[in-house]
């Protein structure tokens, strides 16, 4: 199976808008665990010196992660640059790399560094070092100071910005390397490391860092990409995507200024019985985006680039359904009853291979407490369409304004504000393989799923011109991405979920596996 | 005429919730001023003393509205309490009320007065002493400091919390009882002030007060009342409303709880493949309010009580059409198009005599710039329903309630936020009558109007057990209430427009025209 998306003659990576990573990961909810012999992933292996390293240097990992956290780069608030690019580099540099370049682009700067181990095989990492915004006042203890804090049923875990979106996995990578260096051991890859600083405003200028000349160069070296990002279900549970849907993210505006119709300022409410409304406007909009079922899309044309899932995807997904716990899912979830009460397998097999669209966020007049009585001049709906292959993010944004305009609702403005298209690798890729086997080192039995219902922009790798196998990887567990209290588990109270040692331990695993 | 909303057996006075005055107003629109000779309302009648009173008690005035403004009473932060009360019974008190009370309730205390002048003719008035909560922050000016500030195209203003919402207008009407007391002139109307403290939130304790029983006998003996609140459009123009249309305010709330579909926390926006959306259930359910035209109620029964604009309503109205104008409105609401295209004529009936469902706001998951992937678990709509007679607040929130269950949204939570039946006193009480010889005796030709398409609670005095006339009176020109820089004009740049001692001059003319 060959890596999809390159049918946009690379307009994916112009439009890319890096979902938020550690949503992408939602769609792996909730496994049961086989039944297993004991063991622990946060056991080391005996007589292993590189493992045995990871012991003997947690107090010094710690810190590089407190370290890093308190030295935020906030692309939006244009808050640590280019002073985020330079330690990104000295991370690098205290990690091994032997060259490492900041490299300029139209927004902030990225970092390009290679290691060379004289190995045969070459790995890709893709870093970010920017964080999400935060206010201080909404956590429990100070964003910037990591402090370590207990967290009953998870263990000991690092609290701030950044903890685990994606510092902490970021640190327990490089870590690994730190391990393989004080331990004496030749790294069993050679290593490209592609990083950005503007990975929370959506991307926009890291194409220029992937096709500049010597770095893709370099990147056509590598067998694969991988992110450091796996996360482990809080029952120890974990997953290897091979690929994952596409998204377009969009608001619809309607305004009485673009619709001529309706009032250009909010005004008083008793005009309504005289004027048009743009709220109205919209809801009838929405109203014609799904059939009667409030839920199957009802643009012309959404459905006819839907590939249908391949034999080979079929027996993946079929061998991984039973493993995934309803039961569990509903709780964590809040949910009763799956669309059209369809069972547990039904409607996994829709998760995996529908396209959606969904509203992610209304909003028009007055939102506070209690009513205000004004006729809005604006309602905004803020649109997410997930697509599978061989759907394309700005084709289906075509679909969308096309049958807006056909159903009298041209007026309504359609800002896409994100979005790329689906992204696939094999399952026989090495990145693929090497996944699988590391995870197993971990004495973990992970689960092949065809593809993640959430979405990254992988086809940036993926997709043309590069081509790349490329996934998300690594053990830990963490939590609060982009929200107060984010959260990295150091010392995990539950033997089957890696804590940082473990963490680190899986990246030695996985260089050693795809060596 | 007599007055309505006398079917509901007083329920109406329990639902009460007093609509934003300043909104009730918004309603008046634009009007065209007939050609007149020379002369300004705020020009005081030669040889009058009371008015020349008004011009040598300016400054004392002025500073009664400042030193008042300094003085807040919030209710929604339990602020000024009963400080307010007792302030309100010092300002009647000051202004001659012989007989000052103030009155307990189960929430803030109410305070009745009453001035026996020995007149033939006994008038009440409604006063609130609470002010809306303020951000000192949004404003250019501290908003207890009421200081006086030149804007450009109004003249001298006081900006303030409570300027003209409604310490202005209600200083203004106190000053007249000033300027008679110091002009050694009789006032020629006895008068019964009944005043709140909690107006700003839905009034929930008022009929306490008005429903007390000497409180009650001492409304029964006036010819109407007033509440200090009429106001000049900006080229001078008033107009005299014989009622207002009825409100019905509330939220319908889609939630995963209620629904027992979709989930019960935001998820990720992946999961929408698998799930039901409160979200979409919410615009189904919105959708059924309204006809095709994205306008009409669809309600069922939603027309069955809406009575016919009456032959003497329609000659009243047929003699106001033309003095309206139709591109200053259209200019001053940002407006291109009435609904349905229809004559401004035909648009001005339709908001006379047209009951309407308006959405004031929607908010739903995420509202913030750009986007963020979530399957939101709750979806709000804030919906107002203006009513006209014979149309109830709590039979039209029936009517909604069972449309909803009929339609399979059953689930949706409807929260009845405020409302009141609508409202009418006759053209040929003496209130209006009165009303429409003081504006002529400021020099105007004030508009009457069948029907204010905005709303008030005018039936806790219109409906039983008073059946009172009732209606909002005074020259004056303000702005910015429950917003912030709140103003009401003192000096009036516009010689058609009333500063504060046109203002006061405005309630001497209206005494004297009642009496």
């Amino acid at each position: 199976m060959v890596s999809r998306a390159d049918d946009d003659n690379g307009r994916g990576r112009e439009i890319n808008r890096r979902e938020f990573l550690h949503g992408a990961m939602a769609g792996a909810a909730v496994f049961a665990l086989r039944e297993r012999p004991a063991g622990s992933v946060v056991v080391p292996v005996q007589g292993d010196a590189v493992t045995a390293q990871i012991a003997a240097q947690h107090d010094a990992t710690v810190k590089m992660l407190q370290d890093w956290i308190a030295f935020p780069s906030i692309a939006a608030e244009n808050r640590g640059y280019p002073q985020g690019a330079e330690y990104m580099a000295g991370l690098a540099t205290a990690a091994g790399f032997q060259h490492v370049e900041i490299v300029p682009t139209k927004g902030k700067p990225g970092v390009f560094a290679t290691l060379d181990s004289g190995a045969a095989t070459s790995l890709a990492l893709y870093f970010m070092y920017d964080v999400k915004q935060f206010d201080p006042a909404e956590w429990s203890s100070p964003p910037l100071e990591a402090r370590l804090v207990d967290r009953p049923g998870l263990g000991k875990v690092i609290v701030g910005r950044g903890a685990t979106n994606t510092k902490g996995p970021q640190v327990a990578c490089l870590a690994a390397l730190h391990a393989f260096k004080a331990a004496g051991r030749k790294l069993p890859v050679n290593l490209v490391l592609v990083a950005e600083g503007e990975e929370e405003i959506g991307s926009p200028n890291f194409s220029q860092l992937v096709l500049k000349p010597e770095v893709e160069a370099a990147l056509r070296k590598c067998v694969g990409i991988i992110i450091p990002l796996g996360n482990q279900d809080p029952d120890g549970s974990v997953q290897v995507n091979l690929g994952a849907k596409g998204i377009v993210e969009l608001e619809l505006v309607s305004t009485g200024e673009m619709w001529g119709r309706g009032p250009k300022l909010d005004v008083h409410s008793s005009l309504e019985a005289q004027l048009d409304s743009p709220v109205w406007h919209l809801v009838q909009a929405l109203n014609t985006l799904v059939g009667p079922d409030g839920h199957t899309p009802a643009v012309a044309g959404f459905f006819d680039r839907v590939r249908p899932l391949s034999e080979a995807h079929k027996a993946i997904l079929e061998a991984a359904i039973p493993r995934r716990n309803e039961a569990a899912t509903k709780k964590s979830l809040g949910v009763e009853r799956w669309f059209k009460d369809e069972s547990w397998h039904d409607s996994l097999v829709r998760l995996v291979s529908q396209p959606t669209i969904n509203i992610e966020g209304l909003v028009a007049g007055y939102t506070g407490p209690g009513g205000k009585t004004i006729l809005p001049h604006r309602a905004v709906a803020k649109i997410d369409m997930r697509l599978v292959p061989d759907m394309t993010a700005l084709g289906t944004l075509d679909l969308l304004k096309a049958h807006l305009a056909r159903h009298g609702f041209g007026d309504i403005e359609v800002n896409m504000t994100g979005g790329y298209d689906p992204t696939e690798t094999s399952p026989d890729s090495r990145l693929v393989q090497a996944q699988l086997a590391a995870y197993r080192a971990a004495g973990l039995d992970p689960v092949l799923w065809p593809r993640l219902a959430g979405s990254w922009p992988g086809v940036t790798f993926t997709g043309a011109p590069l081509r790349m196998a490329a996934g998300q990887y690594g053990l830990r567990h963490g939590g609060g991405a982009h929200a107060p209290d984010e959260y990295f588990v150091i010392e995990s109270a539950n033997p089957k979920v890696a804590g940082m040692d473990g963490a680190v331990r899986s990246y030695v695993e996985f260089f050693r596996a795809i060596a």
